[in-house]
């Protein structure tokens, strides 16, 4: 059998044993949180709320999911079974790229869910854990607990992607087969990214509004209705939401390389390499986890950034040995120096993810100046601080852009468009560090909540918050990491459409994206608008239903009185419920455009017009990420900052002012912001995947035009 | 002499005759605002007081534009002596060039001067007019002279921008030397519509902050120290910046489509004939005037957009006409259909123009849904009501970007790039209507501020509100004009670069801007970034001087009791120097980057790589743009809206919210959103000017890449 696969194309056990391993990993690490104190029984309570809310969340979503799912496997199998005029379309029948679709959604639903589970589970554990009398053990254990939680959901992630794509190409030795799972990623990236981007930020934003600046409770009392809304958010939409999101990327990144591999230089060496390398980072991302939770944690914030340096470190070297091993083992004659060359942009792809995350960090970092100067300019009142947030997160879209104006034209000069999207490879290899330090983040930030609903002490708060933060900052380094692979994910994707392109079209034709030809602007311009229609979209929403959960919340406190006193339980459910409904329902019209926008636009402007409409997508969608993830960013640290006591600290007009800005920041950088990856994505895919549809019109004309 | 003139270029005569009716014009208007009252006695001190303010900061910014303009001659007249390799440089002589670029930023200067001085004159003679028994002849007077203050601008503006262009072109037989004139004019642009934005605004928002919301005072109360300045920076900002920023786009989409229409076609009567086209929509709204100031005003906001409409109906018939004149007399043997689809892509831009305002008047009128709503979720606080404006200027993105689509496919369709750019003009033909409104409305503003400050009766301020209200609504159909032609402008400047690169370089290379080569995706997402730290600077600067003025307004609140009390009168002049010198300083950075960054990037990565820059500023200036132009003025109305009595009214929750939404949207529609106009129409026309460097580089591989 091994022999077998090493013949075929060459190191790729490697890949089933990085895979395998993973997943192994994630149920071991899994049974210690497993074991861990659940805490007292109002947190058992508290904790059976939050669990009860996120399971039917996602019973609802995933039930939701399953009629898109369907809907769109009708829709792959007819296209894939069409009998369309060019050889190309036959390479992979109807009912094969059916199965890998619905492989795809289920892998990332699964990794998920089951990820999501274990962080809910956490979030009370950790708790516990930070409630001890020596307040070091209490923090060291409270971070493990949380920490495992995260691991466990990042090597899940890591392990479903990597092991579903092994087998379908494995079994088939055809890239295009993967596509289908690529797609299904999307899929469920789309609803499980926008959906929980969506519920999280209502259930914030309203118990922020009548909580914090109305009735002046505390962040996460008991009192307030929309607690356990909020809590439930944190895991279904920060944690289940992002996982889908970083699944999605992963694999997209993946599959384009790989297609391009396969068009561009003819050998199945370099369809298999960008695999080979992300089972070479999944091995750093491991080794770096290990090191990490036996180290001894004086700073939580520490700990988590050398894990992330670590990892990118090892990954240097552990995809130099794989790079050999497929040098050597290869059974097609590829040559050392493009293999060494390729090894090369994949190595500058993670070096620039971490220069693009360093940068992020410093625009929201609260010892930096950035929020430093957002706290300040609250003292002005609320306008200054929404203008002095904007700018800087207008500024911030500078350094990453140039970081990628770099890794472009370094990794192209390596190896063509191969090496862009062997540098996105390179950038998502360490992901499984990426997604272990971001599903931390909710983990703490929730165990803080139940700490406060179950009446802990208030030093074991203290406990949380500084794991809370330590989260934040480790969310900025890998926010700035995701964003930036996915730019060069859906850069790789273009190529490949457009390598694809050139297949499906006569020999004597040549696809052109001159900027020159009218069609080509018009593409642009229609792309750069999509992303922030989408965001309008999503930013509506939240807004929406926040005040619907508004009013409920204020029903619930005129309506009975006690529940303020702390003598009546609020009615959790109610604002539950709310979310739910609400966050379901707003997925309709994005949903519907980011399939059916590239549709359109491929059959009526053609192969290059959808071309350029994704471009503009990515350009704008680029831009406008940063923008919306930093500004949002660092008005929640800047509010954290005043809140730390600088500047007069709580109950001054400067916090108010902070209130506001972090308000408006919540559904920037947690649901639009991080929502536009996964649009670009699901774009990008959907043009590749129904790429034989816009074969049939004109194509060496722009379309219509 | 008129003979001759036929000779050699057909139907220019048209072009004289207009610019000078259209001076003409202005000045018998002009004379008309002279002569009106100038009110009582407090009014006549409060008008002195903002004409030494505004003559103050106009004086120093034009000491400084010299420089700047005397720095860049220096650069022109070295770079057109150069003796290149081509044979294309020479064709016009340093001293010419910097003559035209030296007439170009006086035009621009006397023109935008004198526009503003009767600007600034009519706003005591406004409020004086309307100070009557008679409240319906009151409103009659006010408006024709407020009206008539903003015909003389927007006479001014196209006399002399015509005249300007007709002399250069009518001596010279050469449309690369009006090229310098529309660079001079842009040089003014840059800073008087960054300064003036940073002015008007670092005044708009440091009155508001103290004013408003610290100390209850209403808008334009005499007690505030920063009043004065905050009209000051109605005329130096809406008015004179406003102005520049026209001539210089105007002046732009000419120049663009001349050079295109010689380079394609290589006759003269295609580069004579923006200029023909622009005088008949000068005629047009100069009827239009006529029309709408000897009408019975029953409702000045239906006067305002009738005025608009007409101009645009009339332009379709004058525009007709010069056709034919062109027809029967161009010394070249044109093909008439060219001639009337080029006519066809000119009606087909204005048309798209105005569907676009009607657009923007949607998303930012408060009788249309969206203010509405912005209003309605104010009542849940600062947040959402920010949440809420931002999401529907990102909507209002849609509809303008579909439009500038249609109009470049349809103009495209018509007659190629020379149809896109002959759109631009068409957008443009009636900039004197554009102006005129746009200039009325600061005008009204201040009418209303002298009232106030005057001592004049509620009714006469109810009469000014009703005014300025018009104002508001009419300058959002202008503005929406404003950024789509700017947005046809640079792209016809984009086209015509490319066409003068083919030039420059062998005849056996083509110039690609094809987005698979990693130069031009990196010079597009390079030019992406660029209006947003353009936008950033500019809005941190108002930030940053608004919250030095608003310590000021503190200090002498504090330090004399008595200015609140009315008894001591407030120290204006401070404020004034804080806004005036803030500006200028602020000036610096923006004015480097707009001129240094095409410069960089032409000598980095050559024509090909600064072309793809230039778009990627177009896609991304466009969306800004329409972003931060209607999301504050959709702010503006809404808070508006509340202050008319809906949702309580003042002194509200609601009210509260809505002045920190209308003070983001402050920079957001008066600094950064405009500015970028000018931004992206200056580097434009740098890459133009200095082509001649970049064709030392190597262009037919993307620069270094």
């Amino acid at each position: 059998m091994l022999s077998e696969i090493l013949t075929e194309v060459g190191s790729l056990w490697i890949v089933f044993v990085a895979a395998v391993v993973s997943i192994v990993a994630a149920f071991y690490i899994k049974k210690g949180v497993d074991k861990a104190d659940p805490g007292n029984e109002q947190m058992v309570i508290v904790q059976g709320y939050i669990k009860n809310g996120a399971d039917a969340f996602i019973k609802r979503q995933y039930t939701t999911l399953a009629y898109f799912v369907a809907g769109l496997s009708v829709l792959v199998g007819i296209t894939y079974s069409y009998d369309a005029p060019t050889e190309y379309i036959p390479q992979v029948p109807g009912w094969l790229m059916v199965i890998s679709y619905i492989l795809g959604s289920v892998a990332s639903g699964w990794a998920g869910w089951l990820g999501m589970k274990v962080g809910v589970d956490a979030n009370a554990k950790t708790a516990a854990a930070a409630n001890k009398e020596d307040r070091d053990l209490g923090m060291n254990d409270a971070f493990n607990v949380s920490f495992y939680a995260g691991c466990v959901m990042g090597l899940l992630v890591t392990g479903a992607a990597l092991g579903g794509v092994w087998a379908l190409y494995y079994f088939t030795s055809n890239p295009r087969v993967v596509l289908g799972f690529s797609f299904g990623a999307s899929s469920i990236a789309l609803f499980a990214k926008a959906g929980g981007g969506i519920y999280t930020k209502t259930a914030d934003v309203a118990a922020d509004i009548v909580g914090k600046i109305e009735q002046s409770l505390p962040e996460d009392d008991p009192r307030n209705p929309a607690a356990v809304a909020d809590n439930v958010g944190d895991n279904v939409g920060d944690i289940a939401g992002m996982g889908a999101d970083l699944f999605d990327s992963y694999v997209a990144s993946l599959i384009a390389t790989m297609l391009l591999g396969l068009n561009i230089y003819g050998e199945h060496t370099f369809s298999a390499f960008p695999l080979i390398i992300s089972a070479a980072g999944l091995f750093a991302s491991l080794i770096g986890i290990y090191l990490i939770v036996n180290a001894k944690k004086e700073d939580p914030n520490d700990a988590l950034n050398r894990g992330t340096y670590l990892a990118t470190g090892l990954f240097i070297g552990t995809a130099a040995i794989v790079t050999v091993i497929v040098q050597f083992t290869s059974p097609d004659a590829v040559s050392a120096t493009r293999l060494w060359k390729t090894y090369g942009a994949a190595v500058f792809g993670v070096l620039c993810g971490l220069v693009i995350g360093i940068t992020t960090d410093y625009y929201t970092d609260d010892r930096k100046k950035p929020t430093q100067a957002i706290a300040e300019s609250s003292e002005q009142g609320h306008a200054l601080n929404i203008l002095t947030g904007f700018s800087y997160g207008l500024m911030s879209i500078g350094p990453p852009v140039i970081g990628i104006a770099i890794a472009m034209g370094v990794a192209y000069a390596l190896d063509g468009v191969y090496g862009v999207a062997m540098a996105s490879v390179g950038m998502l290899a360490i992901v499984g560090t990426i997604v272990s330090n971001d599903a931390y983040g909710p983990v703490v930030d929730n165990a803080r909540g139940i700490a406060e609903q179950g009446g802990l002490d208030e030093e074991v708060i203290a406990v949380c918050d500084r794991l809370d933060s330590a989260g934040n900052t480790a969310k900025a380094i890998t926010k700035g990491f995701a964003i930036g692979a996915a730019a060069l994910t859906v850069l790789a994707l273009l190529y490949s459409f457009v390598q694809s392109g050139h297949e499906i079209i006569p020999d004597d034709e040549v696809i052109s994206l001159d900027i020159q030809q009218p069609g080509i602007m018009i593409g642009l311009i229609l792309g750069v608008a999509v992303p922030c229609i989408y965001s309008a979209i999503l930013i509506f929403s939240v807004d929406k239903n926040a005040q619907i959960m508004v009013k409920e919340i204020r029903r619930q406190f005129e309506e009975e009185p006690g529940i303020l006193k702390g003598e009546v339980a609020a009615d959790f459910e109610r604002c539950i419920d709310i979310a739910t409904k609400g966050s379901l329902k707003a997925l309709v019209i994005p949903s519907l455009l980011s399939i059916g926008a590239p549709l359109l636009v491929g059959l009526f402007m053609g192969i290059p017009g959808l071309s350029a409409f994704l471009a503009g997508s990515i350009l704008s969608g680029f831009v406008f990420a940063l923008l919306m993830s930093n500004a949002g960013g660092a008005w929640d640290n800047a509010k954290k900052y005043i809140e730390d006591g600088h500047l007069g600290g709580k109950g001054t007009l400067a916090h108010a002012a902070s209130i506001t800005g972090d308000t408006v920041g919540d559904p920037f950088k947690d649901t639009a912001g991080p929502a536009i990856n996964t649009l670009i994505c699901v774009m990008s895919l959907t043009a590749e995947m129904f790429i034989t549809l816009f074969g049939l019109m004109p194509h060496s004309g722009l379309g219509f035009f």
